[in-house]
C-alpha cells in the first residue's frame, strides 16, 4: 500500500488488515438513482457524497479509509419520475447493515455513511439503532451533506420553497460535477408557498407534523427552488465547508 | 355513537364506517416502555403521547378519532437499564404499516401518528417512505411532542446538556401523570457537556455528523438535564403549545 | 412502588429491576380492534383482556405484575366488516415474541398472555413453540377467555350456534363495559345450523376437520347466537370464573 | 389417467388439469421427523398421515386427489431427543401456503390438509387466517388424525397422563406400519400426574391457561401413557374411524 | 434397527443417535411438482431423486443414510403448465437450510442432497454457501442427476435441442417407474435451434450469458428434445453411472 | 444527452425515459470485496466487472445503457481473509432485484447483469427465477467473465487447480488495473490437486456432487493457481474475447 492508498477496493488483503488495526474509520458513501430536474443527472446525489467522501478522506490518510460507493438508496417519493430506480428500507437498511457488521467483523470497528440523499436518512437512523442491540462495540455514524453547512445556505438567499434540484444542490454540482449539469435546461419549480398545491403547502409549513408527500405533487418539473440562481463560488464554498466540518468531526473522533 | 365518541375502539362497526366515510383522520398514540430515570415510570412515553393525542381529538371531534394506543416502541438505546423493552424496527415498521395499511382498507386515508418517544421518529419516517410507494392514495403524517414547543424549551432556560427525563419532559409527566412522578427521587444527570466522556460529548456537539450512542454511556442515572426543575407550569404550557400547534395542523389538514 | 404498584408502565426502572428479582409473573393482555356486530364496539375483545387481566393481578399482586395491553389482533376473517384492522400472523407473532424475550432479557422468565380474542390462540401457540427452540429458560404461558368457563356457558343455555357477540361475549361486556353495549341495537345472528349457509353449516358441524370462514359468509350482521339474552348476572359470574380459575394457575405457578 | 389415478405426483399436467377443473379435493399428508420414544421411529406420524389420506383418496377418488406428503413438521418441544429435525413456525407456514396458492393457481379451489402431529396444528391454523386475506376464494381445511376419534380413545380406557407415543398413537402404528414398531422396545413414560415434575403436572392439569413444555421436561423415555397396553385391534378402530369421519366431512363438502 | 435399515424415518430416536454418532451421511432426495409433457407424471423429478437416493444409500449402508423426501422444489419456469406447483426461492432455501441445521444440530455434520431438478441447483449453492458462513463445521454437498452422466447423454446421441422431457429424461423414467410413462403419448418438442423462436434459440445458443425464459416460450407441450427415441437401455445405464458415480464421491467422503 | 452518453447514473430523467423507450438493455456490473491474495485488491472483481461492462457499452451505444456498479457481493467463501465483506444470499438477491423490478417500472424490460465474481452467479440464476414469476414481461440476464473465455484459459496452459487470483484473473487485471496489481507481492497458491488437504481434493475431482468449501481450507494464501505465469498478453486477450462474445449476445438479443 502506498502511503497514500485511500480506498478499501484498492488495498489487498493485508493492507486492509493493517488499515482495521490501525484503527481506521471506514467512510461509506451513499448516493441515489433518481430524478434530479431537467437539467441534473439521476446519479447526482452520488456524485456529491462521492466528491465529499474522497476529500475528507484525502485530507485525513492516517484517520479514514474510503469504502464502497453504494450508488442506490431510498427514493420512492421520486418514483413518479422516469429514471428513479429506489430500494425499500427494509432492503436498503439489510444492505447497509450487513456491509458494517461485515467491517466490524474484519477489525473496523468504526464507520461513518456520507449520504447524498435525504431520503437515506430515517433508514440510517434506524441502523444505527438495531446496531446499538446486535453490535453494541461498533461506532457508527452518518452524515448527511447541505444541512451539515444550513447557515451557508440561509446566507446564501435561497428561494423561500427551496431543496431538491435547488440553488444548494445545483451549486454543489457545478462544483464537483460541472460537466453534468445541462445548464440550458436549468430551470425553476416552486420557489413560494403559493406555487404548491394546498396540501403541499401545509405539508411544507411546518417541520412537525411530518406529512410526506410525493414530489409529483409537490413539483411538476420535479425542481423546488431556482436553480437558475445556483453559482460555481456558492458550490464551491458549501462542499469546502462541508468537508470541512465533515473532517472536524472525523479528526476529533479518531483521536478518541 | 354519542356526539363525543371520539375512541375508535368504543365505536360499533357502524360508527366507524361512518367516520371513515366522514373523512375523519385517524390520530394514533405511540409511546416506549423505557427507562426513565429513578424518578419517573416506564410508561412515560406513552402516558404524554396519550394525553396530547386525547386532547387534540376532544377537541376536534368533527374531525379526527381516537385509535388503539401502541404502547412499546423503539428502545435499543435504553436496554441497559432495567425494565426497558424494546421493538426491533423491522418489527415496529411492520406493525404500524399494517395497521395504517389496515385503516386505509376500512376507508379511512389520513393518518396521524402522535409519538411521545424520539426513538420512534426514524421508524415512523421510513414507514410514510415505503407508503408512499405501496399506498399512494393514504395520507401519513407523524408528529413527535417536545420538538413541536422547542421554543418553549429553550425560552424556559433547561440546562445545556438536557433530554431524555429532563426539564421538558419531567414537567410534561407534572402535567398529564402527576401521582407517577416520584418527586423525593428526582435527581440530576450530566447538565454540562464537560460531565459527559468524550465520545459522547463529541457525539452531542453537532447535529450531523450523527453518532447514536447507548443511554447508558451518556449518563450513570438515565437521565439528561436536571428533573428538579420541572415545573407544573412548564409542563402546562408545553402540554397546550403541543396541542394547539398540532390542533392547527389537523384542523387545516381536515379542510383540504 | 408503593405496596399496591401492580402495572409495569406505571414503575420506574428500579422497580421493574425489583419485580424481575422477585419473580413476578407478567400478564399481557391482548384484544383485538374488530367489528362486534351492530351493538358491541370494535375494542370489546380488549376491554375484556383488560378487565380480567387487572382483576387477576390485583387479586395477586406479589405475583404478577400488569404489562401493556396490545389492542389489535389477528382478525382476518373480520374484514368484511367496517372498522376491522387486522395484523398478519406474522408481525402478531414477531410483535410478541420480541415483547417477550424483551421481558426475559430484563429478569421476568415468566409470562402470561390473556387474549380476549380467539383469533390470536394459534399465533400464541407458534410462539410459545418457537420460544421453546430459541429461550428456553423463558416459561410462556396464554389463556382464552370464554373456554377457561366452558362449562359455565353450556349451562346456562346458549344457542345452538353461538359464539362471537353471542349470548357469553355480550354478558362478559356488560359486567366489564356496560357503558359501551348499545342494548337497544343487540339483534340476534344465527341461531340454528339451519340458519347457516351449506359451508358453513358443515365447518360448524365437527371440530375436525377444521374449514375457517369469512364472518360475512357466516352471518350477516356479525354476530353468532342471541346477544339479547345476555344477562349481567351470566357476565359477573363468567368473569368472575374465569379470573378465579386463571389466578388459580398463576398461584400455583408462582410457587414453584 | 386410469380411472383409479389418485396421486398428483402419479398424473400427467393434463391429467391434472383434469382434476382441478373437476373440483377435486387436493388431500395434503403432513407429518414430522421427531423422537417417539425407544420404540417407534421417527416418521410415525408422517406414516399416519401417509395412511390415512391415502384411505381416504381411495374411497373418494371423484372427489379428491392425493397431494405430496411433507415429512417435516414444528416440533421444538422434541428437539432434546436424538432424530428429531423441526421447521420454524415461519418457515413451515411459508412452505404449506405457497403449495395452497400454488394450488390454487393451478386451479384447485379445496385443500385439505391431514396432520399427523399435532405440532403442526396451530401454524395449520394461522395459515388458514392468512388465506382468508390474501386468497378468499381458497377453501382450506385441516384435520389433526387421534382427536377425530377422542370418544374412541377415551372408551379404550388410556393412562390418567397419556399421548405422544401412548396407547393410541401406538396402536395406529401397529395397524399401518407394525414392522416399525419394535415391540420387544415398548416402554411405559409417565403415566398418572404424580409421575410428572410439578410443571408439567400444573400444565397439563387444565386446557387453559395453556403451558408448552419441552418433553425432555416431561419424560424421561419420550413417552406419555402406556404403549405396551396397545392393540392391533384398537388401532384397526382408529385408523377405521379416523377415516369414516374425514370422508364424511369430504365428502358433503365435495357436494357444495 | 435391523443391519439393513438405512431410512431416518424408519429409525427410532436412539437409531438415529447410533447413525449420527457412526458419522454417516445424510443424502436428502429432492425433486419438484411440475409439468412433464403429455405422457411424464409430475412428480417425474421426485421419483428420479428418490431411485437414485436409495440406491446409493442402499449400497453404502455404513456410510449413508436416507432423509426425507422434498417433493415440490422451485419451478417457476413450468408455471405456465397445469399441475406446476413451484415455491419460491426464499422459501426453498429456508427449508433446507432448516432442515441442514437441525440435522447438524442432532449430531450428522455431512449431508449430500440428491435433486432430480435442475430448477434447484441454484438455491443449493446459495444454502451451501450461507451455511459456510453461520455453520462452517457442516459439510454440505448436492449433486444433480442427469449432469453426472453428461458423456453417457452425448454419446447416446441426443437431439440438437434436448433436455426437459426428452431423451434422457425420458429414459431414466423408464428405469425407474416404467409404469407411470404413457408410451402412447410420447411425442417430441422441438428438437433443434430452429423450431424455437428467436429469443429462446438465443438464449439456448450459448451457456453465458444466460437467459433464463419460462417453458411455455420455449416450446408448446413441455418437452424439449424427442422422448420417443427413448429406451430402457439408455435409461438403465444412466441411472447406473448416476448412482456409481455419486457412490463412488460419497464412499471417499465417507473414508476422511 | 450527447449522442454517447452511455450512464444511466449521469442522464437526467428526460434521458433515461428516452433510453427506456428505445428499448436500450441496462448492463449492470456487479463485483466483490473480498482477498484477492497478497498481490491483488479486495476490488478485484468490481474492476474487471466495470471494464467489461464498460467496453459492452461503449461498443454497442445504440443498444445498451450502463446502470450502476454494485461492489460487494456473495463471498463468505472467504470471509477468513481479512478485508472480505459479504451480503447474505437474501441481502443481494433482494438488492439486485428490486433494482431489475425498479428499472422495469421505468420502462426499461431488457437487464444484462455482468458479474466480475463467481460466488454470485448462483443468486442471479435464483432472482432469475423467481423473476420469472412476479415479472414475466421482463427478460433479466447475466454473465461471468472468464468463463465466457474457457476456451483461452485452457489453450493458455494454466496450472492443474487454477482460479481465484490464478493466472487468468491475475492476467485480467493486468489488462484493465495493471497499477493495481503488486508484481513483487505476486505468488503461487496450490497448483495441483497434491497441494490441497483431502477434503479439497475430493471436492475439485469433480463438478457434481458439488461441495462447497471455505478458502482459508483450500489454499493458505487466498490463491490458486501461479499468478506469476499471468501475461499483459493474456489479459489482454482475455478481456477482448469476453467483451466480444458478450457484445455478439447483446448484439442479436436487441434485433429481436
Amino acid at each position: 500500500m502506498s502511503p497514500t492508498a485511500t480506498r478499501l477496493a484498492e488495498m489487498t488483503s493485508a493492507e486492509a488488515a493493517a488499515s482495521a488495526q490501525a484503527g481506521r474509520i471506514v467512510v461509506l458513501p451513499v448516493g441515489a438513482l433518481e430524478q434530479h430536474g431537467p437539467a441534473m443527472p439521476l446519479g447526482t446525489d452520488t456524485y456529491r457524497a462521492d466528491a465529499v467522501a474522497e476529500r475528507v478522506v484525502s485530507r485525513l490518510p492516517d484517520d479514514a479509509v474510503l469504502g464502497p460507493t453504494l450508488p442506490i438508496g431510498v427514493s420512492p417519493h421520486h418514483l413518479g419520475f422516469p429514471g428513479t430506480v429506489s430500494l425499500t428500507t427494509r432492503t436498503f437498511t439489510a444492505l447497509v447493515r450487513e456491509i458494517a457488521v461485515g467491517l466490524h467483523r474484519q477489525g473496523f470497528h468504526r464507520i461513518l455513511v456520507v449520504t447524498g440523499h435525504g431520503g437515506n436518512n430515517a433508514s440510517l437512523t434506524t441502523i444505527a439503532q438495531d446496531l446499538l442491540a446486535s453490535d453494541p462495540d461498533l461506532e457508527f455514524a452518518w452524515t448527511p451533506l447541505t444541512s451539515v453547512a444550513a447557515d451557508i445556505v440561509r446566507s446564501a438567499g435561497v428561494s423561500a420553497v427551496h431543496g431538491h434540484c435547488g440553488e444548494a444542490e445545483t451549486a454543489q454540482m457545478l462544483e464537483v460535477a460541472p460537466d453534468l449539469v445541462r445548464r440550458d435546461l436549468l430551470e425553476p419549480g416552486p420557489t413560494r408557498p403559493e406555487d404548491l398545491d394546498p396540501l403541499s403547502a401545509l405539508a411544507r409549513s411546518v417541520s412537525h407534523p411530518t406529512l410526506t408527500r410525493s414530489w409529483d405533487d409537490l413539483t411538476p418539473n420535479g425542481v423546488l427552488g431556482d436553480p437558475r440562481q445556483a453559482t460555481e463560488q456558492l458550490g464551491a464554498e458549501l462542499i469546502e465547508t462541508i468537508t470541512e466540518r465533515i473532517c472536524d468531526f472525523l479528526g476529533r473522533w479518531a483521536q478518541l
